[in-house]
């Protein structure tokens, strides 16, 4: 790192809003401490090298396929709507909770009479996303009004138009709502993408990549854990064999003759129903711990 | 799990209220994703085998008992004011600050000429706890008249009534409040309770147990945590010798000739006492790390 | 411990406001659970020979130095301003975000012609330190009004005085309001300082070292993290070699022939660069876990 | 006043929770500054001759009928089904947005085959008020379960009980739940009441009508708006004849020949109805103004 | 719906979001009670004759057009933008604080070379306003590309584009931003419009003229004050003629012998310069009260 | 106004901090809009002769005194503290709620020995107001420690110190940590204070006896309401003889024959008292109605 210019500087874009904080969250688990200040609107980087601009996930794509940025988070939904000509470093998945992926999707209301986009003929369709909403619908030989909706989206299908497209996880807000969904337009997950010029630049793309592989670390280790137990030494090749959720594990040596430590990585989902195998093969002193980074 | 029926559920009761956020965080620790909608009073939860109810603590065995939940989570206080038969699977203890369990206790104020239950004779008490109380006075064969406080009970104790039955953990409210404890009721922790219909189904009592140990097995994690340590091996006998405290410690062989590694779980509040000692003894590189769950 | 009298007890000031919260976090990572009461303005802690204060971080040193309080915390600069008498017994870095100490820095508008300390003659100053400004001045021998600033300190400069001495981490709060740093008078960092006698006193001196053992164990825990990696043998020395980094690591035998398990604690501000070299040499399923505490 | 014994006070408890804020208001408005402090459970007045004292609604007619208090303000629910023996001094409206009062209701989801009263025989109902409900369902010769509610009543209607009796103004909060009002229980207001003996007493009776008198004059003042025009003389008359709502208006005499100028208070709610009227009637330069307190 | 009786109703569009509380109290001053419940879309009014819907400022007019809604408040500048076909029905005047109506302006960083519309030619401008801007760019015969902005387009005058367009009415936000002011494309205030049908329905017409009239009287009292003074009967005329903004003032004896009372209804902003001068005059006992409705 | 230079400003300072928001609100009363920005130190005011500062009240007699203000709100102990030389304009009450100006006064816990200035020798009193304690201590010819506190003064009374001087309005807060008032050091209001210099420059001294004379209207104002009410003469002499409180009351004569109108502004405070008296002489239709100012 040594003969690098003295300014070389990467543009980083991170998305504004409702993902910011869980964004801040991601990128300190990586390790890049980002502060944003309500003074300033450049926020404070703990690295010489980067600077991150705070924007809103809409228009991310549009200013890294300018160049103003060089790289940015954002998600799938708003590249393919934006129609941005940019180059995908990764792909994450945020959402713990429910560790679904966000959906856009058509709704109408419960008692609608609209089954499926040929129902949507000279109806009327209130949507964030106009342009995916307009593809969509001449892919499926449909003529139908796209008005852009800023906002409550969920609210208008029951009388100011026929039909939404509209975002969820769940599904739970659009059922709150009365709201039956009709079909799905498209899966997004949040996306690390480039400036295909900023992609072509040596020193850039190392540390584009550097970035990616530190995120995708922090977020394996999000829904990852920790797995560690002791169990007899005669016992062992029947719990590996039973259990193929323990995927190459550290086996070490312990001092008490004939038993050893078990120890490996696992989703964070599947150990509830792994704990009480593990009981069953004879495993002792489970425990489970935390991870920052997981990077295989 | 293959012959399980498709539509095998169990309703699971959750305390709603001031217990509620670290009920949710519990479960989360335990494994299973719970999340409480502001339009929706059903709570979503990552496992189609369970509906999660939030009711609050004080009515859980009420519906416990009567079938309309398979099993949940309330206080043994409440239990047992509202007399309820039900199954006990297990107990908890959720306040971490204080490790102390739930209290309620007869109070009165700093110069109040009531010194014991005797003293009641022909007073009124206000409490949450009627029947408790009223319990209480017919062991100790006294008359008193108990009315339902529906809140701000210790202010009462100053002017409306001559005494009141009261929860506490530390008794630092009672005191700010300038009451006196006369005598001590019921100590209460939380309790996994099941109706007794659902406790003798196979599948739903093998699912309770599940829930049971997973967790006990991240309040266990609360309270313990990890600790590593390397010492010379001509030392580990006495360390072990002086500290039982170390109970069944993992000891590891090092690559570097004479040393070994200790890790053990302990009670993270015997920590701040050990690490003294074992510095004495000659650990070097002592580290403690986070548990998430603790299964013996 | 047995010999100790019954109500030994060591007085103990923890800073009130903005540091608060963070200390009381601190203290729960070294093992003591403070619990602070908006009714009582003696916090709970669950140590029977600590009393805790919580005093403003102005005025901790004049209270340890009277002997009101046996030790306490507080920042180097509040030491100084004040010219308390005090033993120092640790320092603590406590800011994570930014991992850069307070600094008391003298400012003045962007386009103030004062460059330097000796165009203050004649001036006036607003500041929070004033003793600490008038030492300053003393020190280059010029002649200027301080006066004492209650607050907003920052929006004075502009028009109330000609400069300021003002308290900053990483300057961008300056900055937000148009004003250059032209001195820096004073780094500081939280100390745990001692009262004089209270140092003298065997049992309290002891307590008082094992609260900075525990603390300081918690701080170092608070910038480090646990690194796990598998390698083969044969990779294993060129790796060490090449990674200065990884101090004192701890190889265990991995049943799997010819494969060890490097374990090492680490800066966590370093993994980001480290991580991409350990892949290169070869390093395998390399995870990073949370520390509670390091202690050497 | 003068020969009022030094010490005379009068004891008034205010509901505390919901209403507080309102009542406190209320009470500025008629004349008495009252301010409750986080510090003190005993509010500030600014009238030597009243006790504040914040007491549930729930509660206060209990501590009316025992004396503790002179006087308080409650609803006519809370009286009832405490079955408290006190003196109701007065009624108000409190509820300015709706002006609609307070109703029990009993209430089933909309698809229950509960049709009335008579449905409920043999079936299981939450409330908070057990004994009004108790008291309906003797009146209806109806048997059911009643059972104490802690709070969130709405809820359970759909699977936890058979039916519940529910506190509601507009019945938005019902219809949002999907609940059908099938009877209405009691209808409530609040209401200031005495103790008998309180009552009996001549100072605290003249205070407590002083009270009432200045509460029901600002609480007059709220649904009612002071309404000021000019009008020619000769054009009065019909106006007068034509508008009834104008009751017993203040004329008087202008120095413009011809013209009077006239005054009335009104209901605050017609007035959006009576103005065009006005102007079609040859007012002009109509002015409506706001009131502290009317009394007649 | 012809024959009105029973079921008519007015279907009326308030702005959701920052201007709804704003706008909620207009409403209530102007008679009409509207209450907005979390659990429910459709607000409550006390007008068995309005339907109420909370709709975004940005899309009203577009509903309005459509007949969805009747008629509605929202600002001139998003019926320009959205080229909607609507009736005018009034014109509002909502901010108090600086009685400054909302203006759309170009705006560039201070130190930019551009100085008028001329020097857009080729550069790129962010705005909520796309329609407008584009029409202004056509006006000046100037090529630029505009881009919706999806929010805190101010900051991205400094980077992502070279200009905005963007609301303000002081002009504060912007200098804060370091944002110079180029051109004004539009000044806009709030109006009440109205569907073309609806306003030929003689019902709906007539209501909403009602609504017009209440609501203007409302907020014309918001500007102004009642003003009242006795003076010597000697002394009126030259008060009146030295005094043009005591305009038509209503004159009436007092029972004290050659003094009158004179009561005006006043603009509040020039009451801080009349008083002195009204003194000055011989005008004693001056008051000034507060007004809920002004209708000429 | 009309000679007036183009750039005649007058600079004015608010207190920042607890005062803030109610300076502000008088201000609006008095005529004057100001609104602070979070982006901008300095507020807007819709008065182009009138530049605001928003300063902490106690340095603002500091800044007024060394010519930077023209004028300022402050209170009167602030002014006695800093020893500031200037010409106080006018003298206010801002507390509504009790009427009762600010106090500083000498306390110590409730059980101390401590009963008289005299007993203070040799002891430490922690104060904000250093100066007028340590003049308090030369007055009563008592030598003791002062020290500055930085916030919390009233916990510190139990055991840092041996008494404290601190700020009181209803003595409340000191009851609450049970402290016992041992005598008074100042009453203080807050002033209208001006500089020297200003105050001989006729156009700034106009400008401020301006504002002094709205600001003391709308002052007025808050502590006193309108009273109107119909009487028949035959009455109205023994009404005004009998109540002194009924100052100067405007009579109108009403169309009514023998029927008066009687208005008059009256102590808010002694309303309570005076309707009933009244109603008993014959009074019919009072009503009370709020005031904006009140000048006399």
């Amino acid at each position: 790192m040594k003969s690098k210019p003295n300014k070389q500087k990467l543009r980083f874009g991170l998305p504004k809003g409702s993902l910011q904080e869980a964004t801040i969250e991601k990128m300190a688990k990586a390790g890049w401490n980002v502060s944003v200040s309500s003074r300033s609107y450049i926020p404070y980087v703990d690295d010489d090298e980067l600077e991150i601009r705070m924007i809103r996930a809409q228009e991310i794509s549009r200013y890294v396929e300018h160049g103003y940025l060089d790289c940015g988070i954002t998600g799938h939904d708003w590249i393919v709507e934006n129609g941005s000509k940019v180059h995908e470093v990764g792909e994450f998945l945020f959402s713990k909770a429910t560790r679904k992926p966000t959906r856009w999707v058509l709704a109408v209301p419960e008692d609608s009479p609209i089954r499926s986009a040929k129902d949507l003929n000279g109806k009327r369709i209130a949507t964030e996303v106009v342009n995916l909403t307009k593809k969509y619908l001449r892919k499926h030989g449909v003529k139908a009004e796209v008005e852009f909706s800023w906002g409550a989206t969920e609210v208008k299908a029951h009388e100011l138009v026929d039909a939404i497209v509209e975002v969820t996880e769940t599904g739970s807000s659009l059922r709150a709502n009365n709201l039956r969904i009709v079909d799905e337009l498209l899966v997004s997950t949040p996306r690390l993408i480039s400036n295909h010029d900023s992609w072509k630049n040596n020193w850039k793309r190392q540390k584009i990549e550097t970035l990616a592989l530190l995120l995708k670390g922090a977020m394996e280790a999000e829904a990852k854990v920790g797995l560690k137990m002791n169990i007899e030494e005669k016992n062992l090749q029947s719990l590996l064999t039973s259990l193929p959720a323990l995927r190459r594990p550290t086996i070490s040596n312990l001092s008490q003759q004939g038993w050893v430590a078990v120890e490996t990585i696992i989703d964070e989902h599947v150990v509830r129903e792994l704990i009480p195998q593990l009981k069953a093969a004879g495993a002792e002193g489970i425990i489970e711990y935390p991870l920052n980074k997981v990077v295989y």
